[in-house]
């Protein structure tokens, strides 16, 4: 059970079969800086380029397609004081005929203060001087090397992850990640100090940050879209990345489907009671190429269907 | 403030400009007996026909186009001992390859104990014996006459609201409905005891019920689409309804947009930050011919910039 | 076989059980006059309101729910010599991106040259001088009484025709109706001089028209989508008008599939090689509240099927 | 100007910056081979790995990014006597519930006559008993390495082509792909004898080619989508690959738009009338991971305006 440091000299703008940068055991934790999505790190010098460079991939040994790699977020920390959003509004999230009037798309610089958990504009316009919002670090951008031989860009999310910037990658998250080449090849970056859903401006608060992630392998567990349990430990959930939003949803409310059935031994009509009566959807981003839908379930019911079933996962 | 009791003996499947059937006061409640979904009433006599029969419509004195109709959610009771579900899962809501291997749809009935606040499946499959879950009741279906002289079936939802299926309309919610005919002609039906978002086995636990709802006006209060204020009082929301999905969501965050600039004289720039950084999305049905999405912002945040700016609503 | 001249005082925004303004017999043909998109007639008085003001409407003796109301469009005259068009694209046709930089909506005259064929631009910019494009005239709107006590607005096409907008709506063409109430009740204005696929600018060459169309029945012939047979013989066609094009197509489609099963005593998977090899798809409107698509197959591929097979339709 | 006969050994299931198999000057032409769809060669030897074998890449001398590949289809000729198709109609095609009923998915056979201009199927069903349709070969799948170091699987189209399906990629079509790396590296593959629009089997006719293409640049022409001119010579087109089809439609026009401005000289105003009541759309495929509209704009109206503006091209 090492701990890995990893400060990383390149970057990658696709997640794909690249060379490993690291090598770890299953168990392992790895310490990693990664760079805002414009590529400037730490320091404020700029080591990389758009989109959401990334850090690694790191190699898990024994990692095989077939498997899933076990992610979990033990600590986001911003590493500089100064993150940045984009704004207005994107053109794609308001009605077309309300784009039409949006103004220039621009920069802000936002003050991030870890100690006190705050993060706040840097020039606000007068309206919002004086707002403070909690810090609330997540991952935007994370997943492991495709299936196919495909190398997708770090814009754009899908079965393997990627750009799916929904707030509950939070540090307590664990996410599975479908193993498709082996040693997985996890990549993270986009690091965001907050955001609200949907990404909705393009952007959250983007900063570089020391991001704590303990990779571990579920062997021969075949999952087809990234699973996992959130932060509070209450719920179960899949993610669905698609374009439009429906499909999207249609994908993570098949793969939950898939779990209740093939892990909990659930027949389709258990599952769909379990599920029309109690699930909970997340938008993740609706700004990417491609966007992003979580479906939650409560741990609490699964639960009790495991222990009455004896079923074991 | 008077208090009327309605028990309707005519109910309609559309929204329109029917005769009304009560008259009330601004200010006054009503409390109203609802059939469920099925036109089925509290004795389990079918006394309505599909889709969701609407108790109503009723004439709010003094509402004007261009005035808002308020409807306060006072309480919500099941008014009989068993309700029903459809199952599996709707076709539209998973992959299209997974529809072709669902079985056929059935309906399962559900025990409802007011008393305790729970339902349970009347006939579980073996998977689901013991399965116990909370009385959660919600408004499937309400809002006012359209717009042009339409008249809307209460399978669909739109600008006047309609069969919105959102897990947020529950006791204690504000609710804000355009209204665009004299006297607003509210309607309202389709209680759910219980349901998971987006309505994906394509019902909630359905079942009559008596709904009290105190309704109100905010004169010339133009607003587009539904709006209001959570059951805890920690959310303004807005509602869209359209399809995809992604469509809903962009009527639900430029109503947002609009009611943070018209209201709270925050410029796009400033209400694009605040709503970058802190909106909520809730998925509403994904079921009807129209799907919902909710955009939520913190009310918190929202008082911020107001006592700020000295703005009043 | 009366020939009917039908020139109305009243006129309607949308299609529902409105009180019939001409009854005819199956067989008859009426001659009448339309206004065009903003209720301008052909003295260029207005004489009814947008959207869409319809001629109608017209009682078909005998038609009965479960029938399919055929009509024949026989010839279609513009009425007057001056049309407009809206201009630049609509946002909603271009990526959101690029409609942040579209200029202002306006209006365009163009004159129509019946005489001659052809339509231009009254007053062009200067690279379109002398820019002249055939007359080539089609019905934007027309359709009958929808299911269920709906009275739709006649911006937004759906089982019962209305606004779709589709070229293939021209001299020549035969298209059904499902009859939903008695009399079927047809509706019919928004004439084009000529337009482009989809349109994308948000109309045609709207003017005042003299339509002549042809009225008649098919008993008990179910259909839930307008199905027809373009004007050059050579097509069957089926029409589905939903949001997005994806779930319009598959209205179409399915509508052409049943066609083939029911009509034509295919089984799925013979319908299927068929449709799989010779369908064609034509994009109807992309502008209203819901797009149209419509789905062709030929003539002659289904007639030697229907020759082979001995099936009389 | 080189004829070069291409029989490759190797075959790539994504499209990226694979070695190149294949160097070539501009004018050249290249007869190649190309596998079908599941990599089965013209004796009938499987040779390659699904989906969609490409044979390629070809290095073209000069095309740097920022160019355009154009590429002229001289002529496609199906190397084999058997094809095969998929049925029934794929399940995203038809609606959801129609869908929950279609047959399991098989493949049949086709005789494939060069000679006779024709296809039937080897084993038909009673009812198709004598079908024989049209040989119309086109290629399913063509394009080049995408942008930023993706590598795109051939079954998904996107801004450098790939598997766009459209019936309009038949002999005497020029189309132009935007040039991302330094020689361009063509691929192609996946013929089919014919197809309906939309590929709503799944599949064409698919079948090994030989195909013969004229590949040339043009320099400095920074085109975002593929852009190009029908076979008869009548059309300019623009395609746009994405989910929704009402996304891809928005590319495809927006392509168009950007087209008639920047080479044609118009404004925003006059490329709008032009294309609003002059464009035709087609639907390339819509059971791939992303949709294709084709938008097309007639010849003779551009030229029309470009003789009048003295725009060269």
């Amino acid at each position: 059970m090492t701990t890995h440091h990893f400060d990383p000299e390149t970057f990658f703008n696709t997640m794909g079969q690249h060379p490993p940068a690291l090598r770890v055991q299953p168990g392992d934790t790895v310490v990693m800086h990664t760079l805002d999505a414009l590529g400037v790190d730490r320091a404020r010098i700029v080591r990389g380029e758009r989109p959401n460079p990334q850090s690694g991939p790191i190699w898990v040994e024994d990692a095989e397609p077939g498997d899933a790699l076990e992610v979990t977020i033990v600590d986001l920390t911003p590493s500089r004081e100064i993150g940045w959003t984009r704004f207005p509004l994107a053109p794609n999230v308001v009605d077309p005929d309300r784009a039409t009037r949006l103004p220039e798309r621009e920069t802000a610089d936002w003050a991030i203060d870890v100690e006190a958990g705050t993060v706040r504009l840097v020039d606000p316009p007068p309206a919002l001087a004086g707002l403070v919002l909690p810090l609330e670090p997540m991952i935007g951008c994370f997943g492991v090397a495709p299936a196919a031989g495909e190398a997708i860009a770090t814009s754009t999310p899908g079965p393997h992850g990627g750009n799916m910037d929904w707030r509950g990658f939070r540090p307590g998250t664990t996410v599975w990640f479908p193993v498709s080449v082996p040693g997985a090849l996890l990549f993270a970056g986009d690091g965001h100090a907050r955001q609200g859903d949907g990404e909705i401006s393009g952007t959250g608060v983007e900063v570089s940050m020391e991001m704590e992630l303990r990779l571990d392998l579920r062997k021969r567990w075949a999952i087809r879209w990234p699973r996992g349990i959130t932060a509070d430990g209450a719920e179960l959930f899949t993610v669905g990345n698609a374009r439009p939003l429906d499909q999207a949803l249609q994908h993570a409310t098949t793969e939950m489907l898939d779990w209740l059935e093939t892990d909990y031994g659930l027949d389709t009509v258990s599952a769909s009671h379990l599920m029309g009566q109690t699930v909970g959807y997340d938008v993740g981003n609706v700004y990417n190429p491609a966007f992003t839908v979580v479906c939650r379930m409560p741990v609490s019911v699964v639960d009790g269907v495991r222990s009455r079933e004896g079923v074991d996962t």
